[in-house]
């Protein structure tokens, strides 16, 4: 394809192997493991400059430009990361890992469990959000990054943000949490128990050990994805973009294969994901996802779960975004406005729902612009 | 167990034998088939006295009452079915069936095909909610009831309830449409979607054929169960009733056998519902509820698809309810006034969502006895 001006162009993902152990927050080890990353841009002499990227639920590492000249998609949030966009690539070092348990690199439920030679499967241990943040620190240490300019995230990633701002609170002098929650509701983690049970009761998902017998809860995973679909979309755009229209033919034919615009498309979106990810990994995001809670240990007072938080903060949310809805992120900005701290916050009129924080819309790029304008100001000089 | 005072008491089925062809929507035809069904109270006189009640998804013809003495849970409806109860069985002669395509009697999936000797399975056509209909005004004459006083459904019930208006005019009087719409949004007919996926992949479905294997695809009915529940609880509700509370533990196990309250609480429901419903049921009533739109043949306009209604209109809608939102409930009140039909319509204030149409809510009661009364006023006249 023919490569857009604007972007960060032919990117190679690396791996930082990691071999000193990480106690994680379930009392699981793991000795050594392996993070996958990219990064864009150049990190400056000074390394004042390097923006951390943390990702959401089905993402990954490949956040901005292409694997190859014939790749057909570019990185998850190429939208926002490349030279003159949002995240400018001409003036900062952007990082993104796979996190801990994932399926694009880093060591995960796949890979080959040290001990036994076989894959973890099952015995992979349950990854947290604060553990990802640990083993995130360690990679910064591994770059050499003392202190990040600002880390960045959305969804699932604003929760990562979160716990960088109150386990390291001098690693990052920003913090933006787009469309994220301090805590997932009992809808939501309703809708992540439906999704795991469609998975776990696959008869291939033979207890998380598929691997072994050369196949995969493929039904599940779809099943959960398309599941997911709905819930990150609004009513109203789904409405707007499928309605009752029919597929293909005027009539109803009166049969189970799918009729509906909206049944294909599920569908489609189900059949896609069951290529790309793992679903021993889908289990652990979405557990990481319904674990997450700060406040838990402050007896459900936010403010003081963020108390040690020092960093500038951005907070954006989506109208129509009913997971992860706005109210969710006024909680946020209360807490942190409580701790005194800098706070801005954008309410971002959209009516694509959860799946806004990856779409291009003109008041939240221009959002992201001036905030990470602002941190260019103050990070990098006048002159940057 | 003790027998509540204002119960209808101990009721026994009954079924209604047809063998006249009915013409089904899809271009199937049932030559012949049985209806299961409840009555409570008596057939007055005149015959002026018969309420109708339409059952919604998962629900059947026992609406009322006990089947025996050790019978644990009344029928579904037993909260608003009853002597003195807003469906005064001292005064109506109550009648509700099972949806022909049903689990619970009526012929269906399960039932054996006469031409094949064989259980239907996948060979049971596709049924409407005007079929429903069609096979209620049958099994009207049956019973010898020219016209109903009411005819009540809430949900899928309400559809039934739109349909008999318009296709049978003169043989009801009063319409009361609960909790329901004119037609599903894009989002619920995904819902729908991904629960049908659910079960048709499940590897126990064999096609709808699962009767012969001797098995049934339990797996995946339970995930369609505990997705339903979530979309017939309100967010609020959840919250309230869950939250994240554990379950009979005060901190995490960091495993994946249920954590959280509402885990339980979902996987429970999905537990109870494989023991008491068919799958193929499942998927019939689903597709019956995505094709209802009697507006398609009108471009759209609801109004005119209503048009030969004559019936006076109860429309009852619930605040909290998203899978049926009053606004669904409201464009049916506009499409009945701009007919110049006497409607009534209630919001009703209630954090339970769609499943408010089955609750004890004191508004909701007194609306139903409200309307219930006149109808007695007006069909059994003034002493009755």
């Amino acid at each position: 394809m023919p490569e857009p001006l604007n972007s960060v162009g032919i990117v190679e993902p690396q791996i930082a192997e990691f071999d000193s152990p990480l106690q994680l927050t379930s009392s699981g080890v793991l000795n050594q493991y392996s993070l996958a990353y990219e990064t864009y841009g150049e990190l400056n002499a000074n390394r004042s400059n390097a923006l951390l990227i943390c990702h959401a639920l089905s993402s990954d590492h490949h956040a901005a430009g292409f694997h190859s000249k014939t790749d057909k998609s570019a990185g998850w949030w190429d939208l926002l990361i490349g030279p003159g966009k949002p995240i400018d690539t001409n003036r900062f070092f952007v990082v993104c890992s796979n996190n801990l348990g994932g399926c694009s690199g880093s060591t995960g439920p796949a890979s080959i469990n040290p001990s036994t030679g076989q894959p973890y499967g099952p015995d992979f241990p349950i990854v947290t959000v604060a553990d990802w943040v640990e083993s995130q620190a360690r990679l910064s240490d591994y770059l050499g990054i003392e202190q990040w300019a600002a880390v960045i995230g959305g969804s699932l990633g604003g929760m990562q943000v979160l716990q960088w701002s109150t386990t390291y609170p001098n690693r990052l002098k920003h913090a933006i949490v787009i469309a994220s929650a301090a805590k997932l509701t009992a809808q939501n983690i309703g809708f992540n128990d439906v999704a795991r049970q469609a998975i776990r009761t696959d008869p291939d998902f033979h207890n998380g050990d598929y691997y072994k017998h050369n196949t995969r809860p493929a039904r599940g995973l779809r099943v959960a994805r398309m599941l997911g679909h709905i819930t990150y979309l609004s009513d109203d755009l789904m409405a707007n973009k499928f309605g009752r229209s029919l597929r293909q033919k005027a009539k109803f034919d009166y049969e189970f294969s799918p009729e509906f615009e909206v049944e294909s498309y599920l569908r489609y979106q189900g059949d896609q994901f069951i290529d790309r990810f793992d679903a021993n990994t889908y289990l652990l995001m979405t557990k990481a996802l319904d674990y997450f809670d700060p406040a838990a240990d402050y007896e459900g007072r936010l403010g003081k779960a963020l108390a040690n938080a020092t960093a500038d903060f951005l907070v954006v949310s989506f109208s129509s975004d009913w997971r992860f809805s706005t109210e969710r992120s006024r909680e946020i900005v209360r807490a942190l406005q409580s701790n005194k701290l800098n706070v801005s916050y954008a309410e971002i009129e959209s009516p694509h729902g959860h799946d806004s924080f990856l779409l291009e819309i003109d008041h939240y790029t221009q959002v992201m612009h001036a905030y990470i304008n602002r941190i260019a100001g103050e990070c990098l000089g006048a002159n940057s």
